[in-house]
């Protein structure tokens, strides 16, 4: 499991390319490695309703530490982020938000990895993705909305790719529901995710449905089928496991569907994510005036890429989203297409990526909007 | 003094097992070692007049940085903390609080170890033990309300222990007082600590004092007994160094005493702890009806192991604490009982805790409470 | 461009001594150098309308990261802040500091340096220089008030320093002109900065340039003569790149000269540092007894050393700051004189400092005030 000083950590699809760089104590008890990733980007955004603007900033910029302790079935992933968007993003009542993985994992045989601690849920395809590790400049519309990101507890997988025949991943987690580095009270609704990955030709080649876009150029069709269902009982936020708070607890569920095609540089995959609630509408009990509600709806992506031999890619996406009858009121029905091109260097590892992307607003009112963005965005890392 | 790259540092007792990592500068001029340490936790929380509920989180997740510049003299130490509770924890006002320590060592010989920065205060021992080398899964009711913590100053320790005989350590500090990255309103108060730790029958084997539990079985009987008095001038916070803010400035001491046993699997330790002060009562000038207080009175730990041979522990500790009468109407009489069982996989380097805890809060009304915790902790870290 | 493994980086000078610590990766694909820098400082102050007091901190304590990805001439350099003050300096509307340097260079041979993302403008001499390359405890207080600091952007520099011959550089950078780490409201108006510096004798040795002091003993005279231009389109902060908010968007410029000297010893620096805008005052709109403004007026600084052949070091350094008749009523005229000692025991990486200053502060009304603290100062790192 293994290769060089680089562990395979399907929980944990950190991107890498070449063997990277480790320490391995002098008795072998040990092995660290450090990774770092940074996406430094400008945009240019005309928004309808505005005047153009420029938004230019360091989006992410991660470290990563991970190794063994003892021996290699135990292994430990470490995820740090310093981005001001990053740390501060979400919610307002959390203080900081530096650390997003903090896990220890027992791998007892090959098929099962058993972890402890606090990493991505076994979600939506796009999600479980790195960031560093997409075709376009980031994630869609539909991702940010109905994700259910990161949370602390128990990730039990059961893994078995094998090359060329049928295999499937089942991964599920029992954890917390209110997310990432939560200390605020606490409760005893607790969240159930199950997912299970479908490949029906077999794995993908140099764990490719961990990574956008056919870079290593498959010789067989490969295709990925995957759903994944997400109970979380008792939740405290808009967005289940993120958002800011409701004024009450909120039994939600996620229902969260994705295909992934990839062959000879041609690469295809569709979403549908969805989120679901019996009563959105969360009034503050000491103010009947001032609401919150469930961000209740569905959304559907579909992108489509083709990587030149030069290494030049060219990426469209199309995204969908629909709140819920609930909330309709609340939230616009929006449209969203991005075109890419992107130049990838080394990989995901280094890569120069272009986007114009067009999302169109439509409000119940009539009162549309469409907004603009072009964007340039470098990604380096180790 | 070094142990392959573990330099030890008596005064900041990070719990080390096997050679660790580090790097060396290809011209020695540099030390640079590299450690990490996570804590990962799930309660289930009973109090009597709540719901039950889950608590489960990063309890902490620090990065250590040690080593020399220029020559094995000069000894430098940081550690950070990214954990929510570590990073936020405390007084409110401090915007963050990522640096635990982080401090220089001129240390001329073995005997001297005259360090300037911030670290911890030579204050009681399991305050000075690693939150990594714990028997439980935190430390006692007494220590989270009298120890006196990190401060930044001038740290002066004369180290003389030797084996199998009687020696002793002599630790002093002149700090600020008032607390960790403090860089609000200063003082002429400084604060003023001096510590003196006898070892009867010689030092504990592999710097047994350092943490809990007989994980080295000593062959012959080991006994520590130590005593601290602190005096800080002018504090500015409730516990003198760590706390919210007082109202008006308050001259506190403390009294901290130890003692610790180890033989053959078996351990011993209990502690006795104290805040003293003349007037405990803070009010604003502002609003008289708004007071807070200093934290005045005294607190008693006796905890007791014994280490199987296959490395199982189970451990028991009892603390008793008691607010001064000045403030007996303000804070309760506590009982605290805790029950664990750990397996020590790699020492306190990767160990598994579970534990059973009721506390007793006895308020002056006679209104009682009861309230129980079960928690699982896995301790990992290089 | 290499030595060892540290990469020059002309746009980062962060002080090096002896070879460092790094990894480069088994394939040779990256290479990746750990740094650390920390400053702990104690300080006596006594104002002149206030009570004597100690301020003692960690200053700075910073992480750095630098290295390639792919190939030597794909650079990248990372500097993370810990410390309460650099975390939570300037703007309290922003809600954490702590990425200072998050750049990545592309330099295709030793003449042109292109980066993107964010380090420090090119801007006065003094700030340029890593503050572990000073010969006092800080930088001047003309540099706190008219340096423009960091910004996110592109950054193109063209080098042409050679020894004992004219030479120059030229440095420019186009960037948002809002400041690091800046996610807030975005707009079109761009910041702009050029710099020339002219080496009429030559380089000086190592780098001499990048630090203080005359550690290299340049057995030849050496002068480095500079002049930066920046104008900040549509800046929101009092200082143009930091500050807190104006309430409305104003245009900023800067005019910053340099003169540096170094000669068997003796080092001398001058500057000149000045900020100007048509209209300083900014009014809330809402409310207009409410005003802040832009920090406009100018300031000089000089400063004389001789490093004795001990490693010891006298120095002295005089400034005057003159807020522009606009806001003369607002802020007070200011004249600071500070002496120090140094000892550098192994160059900037490790020395100690001492240093008293002291600072006048005249006002309009005549209500002068006289100002000194003393400080003792270690600053250690690789």
């Amino acid at each position: 499991q293994e290769d060089g000083n680089n562990i395979k950590l399907t929980a944990l699809p950190y991107y890498n390319y070449g063997k990277g760089v480790g320490l391995t104590s002098p008795d072998s008890l040990f092995q660290f490695n450090i990774r770092f990733r940074m996406q430094n980007r400008i945009s240019y955004l005309k928004d309808e309703d505005k005047d153009a603007a420029y938004e230019a900033a360091i989006r992410r910029l991660r470290l990563r530490f991970d190794g063994y302790v003892g021996m290699p079935e135990i292994v430990y992933a470490i995820q740090l982020s310093f981005s001001e968007r990053d740390v501060a993003s979400g919610n307002k009542e959390e203080r900081i938000n530096i650390i997003r993985d903090a896990i220890v994992f027992y791998r007892p045989d090959k098929n099962w990895n058993i972890g402890f601690g606090q990493t991505k849920l076994p979600g939506n395809r796009q999600r479980i993705n790195s960031s560093g590790a997409l075709q376009l400049t980031d994630r869609s519309i539909n991702n940010a909305m109905f994700n259910i990101d990161r949370d602390f507890g128990l990730h039990t997988y059961y893994l078995n790719e094998k090359t060329n025949q049928f295999s499937y991943n089942i991964k599920t987690a029992i954890s917390t529901g209110e997310g990432r580095n939560w200390t605020q009270e606490s409760d005893n609704g607790l969240a159930y995710t199950g997912k299970v990955e479908l490949f029906p030709f077999g794995a993908f080649e140099g764990n490719g449905s961990l990574f956008e876009g056919d870079i290593t150029r498959e010789q067989k069709p490969k295709l990925m089928l995957s759903g994944a269902y997400h109970f979380n009982e008792k939740a405290r936020r808009t967005r289940g496991t993120v958002g800011t708070l409701l004024f009450d607890q909120k039994n939600i569920s996620s229902l969260l569907l994705d295909a992934m095609f990839k062959y000879q540089g041609w690469s295809f995959q569709a979403a549908y994510l969805s989120r679901m609630n019996n009563d959105p509408i969360s009034v503050n009990p000491d103010d009947n005036t001032e609401t919150t509600y469930v961000f209740k709806g569905m959304g559907t992506d579909a992108q489509l890429s083709y990587l030149f031999p030069t290494n030049y890619e060219v990426v469209g996406r199309y995204s969908y989203q629909q709140p819920h009858s609930d909330i309709e009121n609340l939230h616009p029905t929006t449209n969203q297409l991005s075109l890419g091109v992107s130049k990838y260097i080394w990989e995901h590892a280094l890569k120069l990526q272009a986007e114009v992307t067009n999302t169109q607003l439509d409000y119940l009112n009539n009162n549309d909007q469409s907004n603009w963005y072009v964007r340039f965005q470098v990604e380096i890392g180790i």
